[in-house]
């Protein structure tokens, strides 16, 4: 038995805050953020009391309509993100109140920008062992709520959103293939988010100090990035004996358009070949990759070899190989 | 191919704070503490820049040493916490970079207090699965990071402490036998932590109402978990086919002895069979049952059934049929 992903839905709040805007608020320019990131604009959740739950419910909803199914038939859904709505409970919780999932257990799940793999890998678990039919994976951040808009270093990259995968059963040769995933917790000294947690509780000080937004130092992100994807991506190809031409699609996070570009040029993949919305998105962080299939879904075909990769804070990174079943 | 448990391992931090110190905190008086919650003291970790990954290493330490693996043999630690060091990167990163578990992946499973029940139910699927050899689950919370010490109504319930299970494949007959999982979403009205997610992020506002720390409003929590933790005990006793004499051992989460009382007796265990050290720690989270499990191993024998079952916010609940593997 094999877990495929069967339905996917995303949602990208409404307010979008483009380069000029962020010209207006830090020294920066939208020739250097393009050159730099790729970004031109992102999607910005607004409103009073709106968490990341309220796009994720979006992203679930559209779901559950494309398969035709009730949220009452979904078993577990799992919520990759790094800004849950509450400490606790957790965001899947929300999500399944918010909805009417009242069949479903779930749970959070904390991997930075490999959120998203990490948990689909794990909810295919559950399929291949036959404890959950329908499992529903969701990657969803509120990013905005945790950027420092006076730092022109970080917040150009992120913007908001959410993305979600059903996965069923198949006994057909396709779904989720294999997976490859990896962490060095060594990269947590150049990109993490210092207070807020157990080592350093929110005070009036680390509020005053700006400690509970993203500090990323670029440069060592960057370069464990290329490597991390570039290698991760080729490694299960060679394990699934896949050549370039075998590999429709690079489904890459979408965090730097060069972390991607060094990694279609590793994998050999041509560009026509490779999922980029970073343009319109910015680093979504744990949405990217359902919102990249939510944006390619109609080109995607019936046994597609599609390679999913993401790189993050931790660091965490890893690669899933996934025949597309529909 | 079944995942058991093949090692624990436990930390409490040195530091007690007994009923007596919070008498001098708090209106509040041993008697009524004791009488309400059963608790007499409990460990807190003390200690500039410590946080939960500080006590899980330790866990995971002796959980190595009693089983002679080195971490290098860990293929995935799961770490179940509300109280992660930071909101990324994961603690899970954290820990393996800390002990030097090089050749694991791993992340974050919030669940507020079922979290560990629910990393064991994931992580015995990538056991089950083949995908994975030795998984450590963790359960492990710094509560007094998120605890009011000015509100009597809390402050005495919750201690700091860790603990950590080895799961490895078996193909005896005894390990994770099964498992009943369950959330309701709307018990997030009853238990939370306001601020400091995505909903209402860190501010000097936020901070100064005191909105980072825990929220119960403790009798809907107490009605529910009552139903909950003794409803889904029976259940998986029921499922399979366990009479009272069967069960060897409840292994409780430690939240309040009138709900584990409440559980044991609808399950007809005597109280010889129910594991308690809640007067030793109080309300550890995610680190209850481990921790129970380690104060307890000595007296567990190859094929005791043991029920393992947990209520916390969310609400999420659950119970996991274990039948002990050594």
């Amino acid at each position: 038995m094999r877990a495929a992903i069967t339905a996917i839905g995303g949602y990208l709040p409404p307010d979008i805050l483009t380069n000029a805007d962020l010209e207006k608020m830090v020294d920066t320019n939208d020739e250097w953020i393009r050159s730099r990131t790729g970004i031109s604009e992102r999607h910005i959740l607004k409103g009073e009391g709106l968490g990341t739950s309220d796009m994720a419910v979006e992203a679930v909803k559209v779901l559950c309509e494309k398969r035709g199914i009730s949220p009452m038939d979904i078993d577990l859904l799992i919520c990759a993100t790094v800004t849950p709505d509450h400490l606790f409970p957790a965001t899947a919780n929300i999500i399944c109140d918010k909805i009417g999932a009242k069949n479903a257990w779930g749970y959070d799940l904390g991997a930075a920008c490999s959120g998203f793999l990490f948990a689909v890998a794990t909810g295919s678990q559950f399929i291949e062992t036959g404890k959950c039919k329908k499992v529903v994976v969701v990657g969803a951040d509120k990013m905005s709520s945790i950027v420092d808009y006076t730092d022109r270093a970080t917040c150009v990259l992120f913007g908001d959103g959410a993305g979600a995968v059903l996965l069923e059963p198949t006994e057909d040769d396709n779904g989720i293939m294999d997976s490859i995933l990896k962490t060095d917790g060594h990269g947590r000294h150049y990109l993490y988010q210092k207070s807020g947690g157990s080592v350093n509780p929110s005070t009036a000080e680390t509020v005053a100090n700006r400690e509970h937004f993203i500090t990323q130092d670029g440069q060592p992100v960057f370069k464990a990035a290329v490597m991390g994807m570039a290698d991760v991506s080729a490694e299960i190809m060679e394990k699934n004996n896949l050549t370039s031409d075998d590999v429709a699609w690079l489904v890459p996070h979408q965090a730097n358009l060069r972390i991607i570009d060094a990694t279609a040029r590793r994998m050999g993949v041509g560009s026509e070949k490779v999922m980029i919305n970073i343009h319109k998105y910015g680093n979504t962080t744990s949405a990217t990759i359902p919102l990249c299939l939510c944006d390619w879904e109609s080109q995607l075909k019936k046994g597609d070899n599609l390679v999913l990769a993401a790189f993050g804070g931790g660091f965490t990174w890893g690669a899933i190989y996934v025949k597309w079943a529909y």
